[in-house]
Parts: C-alpha cells; sequence; structure tokens
C-alpha cells in the first residue's frame, strides 16, 4: 500500500471563495486523491494549508511515502518550519511530485537551489501538446507518443532548473511555446518529480492522461522504507 | 587556430544534379566552410563522399579539430574502413558536429549506440523556432531566448538517441511536434554535437544564428591536442 | 515471471578445460542461473558461444526479458548477426547486465560507441571493496554502505565508457586503484548495468551481495514488454 | 583578465590563533590568491569572514568572475543575506569553487538542496590518491591519469549531494575508502565546482597538482559576463 499525502494551498488571502472551485468543486487535493484512491494499492489523504501546521505535521509525514504538492499564490505562507521538515522527510526517502504553480513554491525553490520561479507564462487556455521524450521511463507507462490537454495555461522556457536526472515530457503550445513539463531530479534518498499540467481553473486533473502520469509518478517515486547514511567521523576502515 | 573539416556527401546517385545546388550552388559544404573562414581563429577545408577515402584519409584527420558532417543519401555509401577511422578520431579527441539528416550517418549511430535514424518527419518547409533550453552553455552563447528559421523540415520526437549529457535547444514546429534539437556527447576526448537544422532545399545555412550556432558549436568541440589513456595490463601501483 | 538468459562464452579455444571448472563446476553461466532460480520470481535459462547461434536464436531472445553476458577470450569469435539481433532485442525493451570482462564484449562496445575495452587491470586475487554511491538506487537495494569480495581481479581507471546514467558502484583496491564498478545506461527502451566483479577462477559469483546486486539490476533492467516509436515521415500533426 | 575572489573563514572562535597558521602563515586566503596571481590572465583579491559583510559586498561580488570558498568551523557565523547575495550571483552566472570543508557551507547546501555536510571523515593525514575519471573535461587539463597528495584527511563515501552534471575526480585512500573529489554543477548561468583536498593543518595548497586543478577550474567556472532570462508574464508569441 503506497500512502499518499495530498497537499494543497486550498486558501485564497484575497476572496472568500477558492476560483478552483468552480472546477473543482471539493478543491483541487480532493480531486486528486479522488482519482489516486481508485488504485486498490494507494490510499490518499490529503492536507491544506489552513490546517494546523498546514496539516503536515511530523505524524502525518512519517506516515507518507509520496506527498504532492499544488500551490499558486500562497506559497509565502507557508512556515518555514514546515518546509524544514517536509525537506527532511524528502531526503529520507519521501517521495514528491510537484504539480503546475508548485514550481514555486518554497519546497521546490529548496532542493533545486534555483529561482525556480522563473519561467514565462500566459494565460490564454490554449491546447497543451505533452510530448513523450523518454518513452521507456516509468512515468510514462501506457501512454501514446504524446497526448493532448485541450486548454491549459501555457508555460515557456526558460525554466530555471537544475538539468533534470530524466526529461520525461516537454510541451509544446500553439502560441510558440516549448517546457520541459515532465522532470525528475534525486536528492538524498528521495524522487521528485515536476509535472506542469494543472492550472486551477482548468479541469486538467480529470484528464485521463494527466491522471495516468500522476498515477505513475506515484509509483515511481515510491520507496518503501525511509534509508539512512553513515556519516560523520568513522575510524580508518 | 582551429582547423576544420566541412564533410558534405555531394553526389546524387538518382541525377546528375544536386538538389542543393539551387540554393547552394558550390554546394552545402562550402557554404558552411565560407561562414567559418570568416572567422579568423578558424581554418576550415571541404571533404565529399566521391573523393578518394571520401577525402578523409589518416593525413587529413591528423590535421583535423574538428569535422562537421552532412549526409543524406548515401549514409550507406561511407565505407565501414572511413567510419572507423572517425571514430578513432573523435575518441582520441577530434570534435564532431552532426549536422541536420547526418543523424542517420553510419558515424553517429556508432557512436550513440542506438537506431538514430528513427525520428519523425515531414517536409513542408515550416517555421522552425528553436528555443535555448541551456542559456549558460557555450553553444547558446551571444543568442536571444529563442530564433526562428522561417522555412525548414520538420523533425519531430521521439528520436533514438542516448539521453543528452547537455540539452542545449529544443525545437517548435508550428504543426505540432517538438525535437531536441541541440543534444551534446562526451565519448572518449572527443565532443560530439548534434544540430537539427539544415535541409538541403532551404537556406537554413545562410541564417545568422545557425551560422553563430555552428561556429560555436566548433569552438566547443575544439580540443587543442589528442589525448590519450593508460590501459592494458599494469602493476599494482 | 522475469525471463532471464544467462549467456556465457563457456568455451577456450586453446585448451580442453575452462579455467572457470575449478570454480564453478558446471560453468559461470549455471553458477548464475541457479541463484537466480532461488527467486521464484525469475525464470532462468543458459545459452553458450558453442551452441546454433550461440543459443541466441531470433526465438530465444522473443522469449528473454533480462540478459547476462559474461565472456572473456572468445569475444570476437560472437557472430556479428547476433549481435545484430542481441542489439535489436536490447533497443526494443530487452534488459542487458554486462558482467566483468563482458565490457570487452561486441555488445557491450556497440551500445557504448567508445573503445569500452580500455581500462588498467592485474590479476592478484586481492581485495575488492565496492563502495554505493547512490544508495536510493533499486540496485542498492538491501546493501550496507559498502561490501567486500575478498579476492578478485583489480580494473582500474580511466574506463572507457560513456557518463552513466546512473553511477551507482564505485570499487576500491589495495592497490591504489578506484573503478567504477556499477554502471546504468539507457538505450532505446532498453536498460543496462556493468557490474565489475566476476573473475572466472575466483569465487565472486557465490558472494551473497554479489549475487543480490545481480538480482537487483534483473529487477531493475526488466520491463514487461517490448516497446516500439512512431518514426519516419509523418503528416504534419 | 579573471577577476577571483578567494574567501575564508580565517577566524576561530574557541582560539586566537589560526591552526592553518603554521602551514599557511599568511592564511588559506592568501595561499591560493598567490599562486593564483602567478598566472597573469587572473586577478585575485581575498576576502574573510571578520571583514564587514564577510567581505563580499555587493560591489565585491559584482567585481568577482570566480569565487572561492574555504570553510570550516565557522559556518554557522556566515550571514543569511551574505548568502542571500552570494546566492544571486551564483545563478547570475558568477563562477563557484568550494574547497575541502567548504562542503557543509550554507552556500553549497542552498545550492544542491541536499545535506551536504554529510560524509565519512577522519584525520589521519594518510596518502590521497586523486584518480582522473573524465580525462578529456578541461579541469582534468595537464594532469596525468592520477595524482598523489601525500598527506590529507580523508573523506568517505557516501556524501549527499546531487548527482553531478560531470564527475572529473573520484579520490582513493589507503584505509579503504573513495570520493567523489571532483564534482561539477550548473546552477542557473553559474558554474559550481567542489574539489575536496584542503585540510588546514596540511600542505595541500601548495601541491603542484591541487593548484593546477584550481587553475583550471577557475578557468572553467569563468564566464564572460552576468546572464539574465526572459521571465514572468508575457505575450503569446
Amino acid at each position: 500500500m503506497i500512502r499518499v499525502t495530498v497537499w494543497n494551498e486550498f486558501y485564497n488571502p484575497h476572496s472568500p471563495t477558492q476560483p478552483e472551485l468552480a472546477v473543482y468543486p471539493e478543491g483541487i487535493h480532493e480531486a486528486i486523491a479522488s482519482f489516486l484512491r481508485a488504485d486498490p494499492s494507494i490510499e490518499a489523504r490529503t492536507a491544506t494549508l489552513m490546517q494546523p501546521e498546514h496539516g503536515l505535521t511530523e505524524e502525518v509525514l512519517e506516515q507518507t511515502d509520496v506527498l504532492l504538492w499544488w500551490g499558486h499564490i500562497t506559497h509565502h505562507m507557508v512556515a518555514d518550519e514546515v518546509v524544514e521538515r517536509v525537506h527532511k522527510h524528502i531526503l529520507a526517502g519521501m517521495g514528491l511530485i510537484v504539480l503546475h504553480s508548485g514550481h514555486a513554491s518554497k519546497i521546490f525553490h529548496k532542493l533545486m537551489g534555483t529561482r525556480t520561479v522563473d519561467l514565462r507564462w500566459h494565460e490564454d487556455g490554449l491546447l497543451n501538446r505533452v510530448w513523450v521524450i523518454d518513452p521507456a521511463h516509468p512515468i510514462a507507462e501506457g501512454l501514446d507518443d504524446h497526448f493532448d490537454i485541450p486548454h491549459e495555461e501555457t508555460y515557456g522556457e526558460h525554466f530555471d532548473i537544475p538539468t533534470p536526472d530524466q526529461l520525461v515530457f516537454v510541451s509544446w503550445f500553439p502560441s510558440g511555446e516549448v517546457f520541459r513539463s515532465g522532470c525528475c531530479w534525486h536528492r538524498g534518498f528521495g524522487r521528485i518529480f515536476f509535472f506542469q499540467p494543472g492550472h486551477e481553473t482548468l479541469p486538467s486533473f480529470y484528464n485521463e492522461n494527466v491522471q495516468r502520469v500522476i498515477n505513475n509518478a506515484v509509483r515511481w517515486a515510491y520507496r518503501p522504507k525511509r534509508g539512512a547514511y553513515i556519516t560523520g567521523e568513522t575510524k580508518a576502515l
């Protein structure tokens, strides 16, 4: 059983209503948890910003194999202490899947070491064609050589990330941009996947192929247990 | 002084005339050598298929720092012995720049170990937008974040290559494809760069940005001298 | 069920007896197949040089998920036609595990594109300490941070391989050498792992940790089915 | 002219004397700056912890092409504000060379995203043999296939770093450890090199090969000017 926690900010400091509710009546986190729960080998819970400790207590993280992260306008409200805690668990082997605007989150920035907030974007709801660059990668399992999302926010290069350890997808947009839309990194014992689709006012998380990618990514990022190194002063062997 | 040899098949077994002559009256090789010669630190010669040993004798290769390779319909006519000779020089430190349809050449296939002939293509002369994915790479020096080639053959993924050691460019085409269009690999002491533009009936090699990329690539692929390893049976140190 | 074929040259053109028989009475191939068969999810057969088509017919390869390769003094006797066939299956998704002196085989050379025969070596039967460089890698599953093989042939850098896609192990030898001893590459749909231990006159294949690594590598290299790309001339999408 | 700034903590909160003074009478920073100044194409200045803003003001960084970093027991005393400033300059293209115990510095941790403090170590002043793993890399220019430092602190794996973009050196120690001792990464427009030798009580920075590596690394990490991306909301192209 893979224990997943889906984190979503689910809070808009400027408005009592979430824009996402028009598309995802129970929030993005519940929409994602819901399709993951359809897989009997996955157990999915959710957590959100306004819960105590953002719902990411030490206990929750200890029981999380893979954490999904969606955030947009409240990145700055995430407590540094929680970011440190999440970071510690990732290095020990908890998987992390960063979705869409999560690229600007504190945890992704901390793991990457670059200005991951930096990319081009425009909100026109254009077609998003996702090309499979590494068809042998487990995250591409079951996909054709490309798939289309009819309406998405456009993201474009240059995206300020370290070179991915594996580049799985590149997105094409009719307005002329390309974007490294599926990227894998290893940090410590943890596996990290960034996936570009998922604007809050568009139904991408209902898309069958998007769901397949996220399900594949959960399996790829999963480790059966946390790891630890021997470090510090040792004797000559 | 960087000593460059530009190789072009420059032969059409089906026709007495080269299609490329309409655009490049002296052949693709002379067009490329010509703009390289405008750089006083580069010394460029050419070689073609129908010369003895395809113009790539041991002596020529010994005096070549960087070899450029353009071929299309005569890949099978290149003698295995010459391919072995070129391969040996690349592993010892001669740079190689593979242009456009050179992806299907014997030497590129031999260096990569995959079916590099495999990619999607169609000849519609559409726009080719080249995005800089690695703006800090020497081959991207002096470029904006993207540049346009008004008319090119379309190449699309999946392209069956080993993961590039560095991915410098990704191309966008209006017909919906993306393509890893600037890729670097290291093999032995040699540096290899593949660059996608350059269809024989289109004037891409006159494009200022294409010329800049090729000039940058020559500098990147250049090594001042050949290298050698200590190998074989050795004593315990 | 993972279907494994263990290939061994098992032939010495200079002598009617195999040196390996003193340590592996039924040959290296049977020793490896034997410990793999102890895993109920693996089905292991063997093949050797002197069988028709070296035991690697189209039918055998079609029914092989992961091929293991041990060879030493008869690399040149392996027919090019069989090498082409094995290569085709690897690019389509058959896994390949190259053991010890298999680094100089035609198939490994063909996949890597470099002079993989080139490395330092001496046969003193010294200690071989294998360090885990990537403890989060599936091939390192269940290992401590290093393990010792009491007696092995010494291999040393420089080893002329393309930069591994993942570097899992580095070996230490008391005579002063280091060696990249566990290396992963992806070629087409296939996964390739090179593992350094396994001299024919030493009992390394009985070592519990060596067996664990090979078992892990079989699981890592396994794909449930062959893959295929869309390639060639396509229409604009 | 390459403008280098060599940073050294040069302060011991527990003692009025620096242990390094016995070996480097003017400090490690002056020893390094001194041999770099012997190269007429390098202009080297120094900066230390107890200077205002640790000697790393905005003005100094603007005039620095490559920053070298040596620190050991005062990592926690480096102001976060200065770390942010250095980070910003690295992402814009300033090179960074992290020496020895600098692996535990705030800036290296911030760039890597892992617990770079984690490695094995013991101070026995044993031989340190540095093997060249990537002989074609500019940082290995002019070296034999390995070189020896007679006495160094022992560092051993596992070292908790992201997989290097290029692995140039691996160290061997007679006590049985190996260590990835020369590692390159790219972050934004900046190039980062970690080099393992350089314990404060041992004369490694007087070693001819160590000096050559550092000089090579300065050249490799140098960019003629800072870079910048187009980011943020853009129009459809």
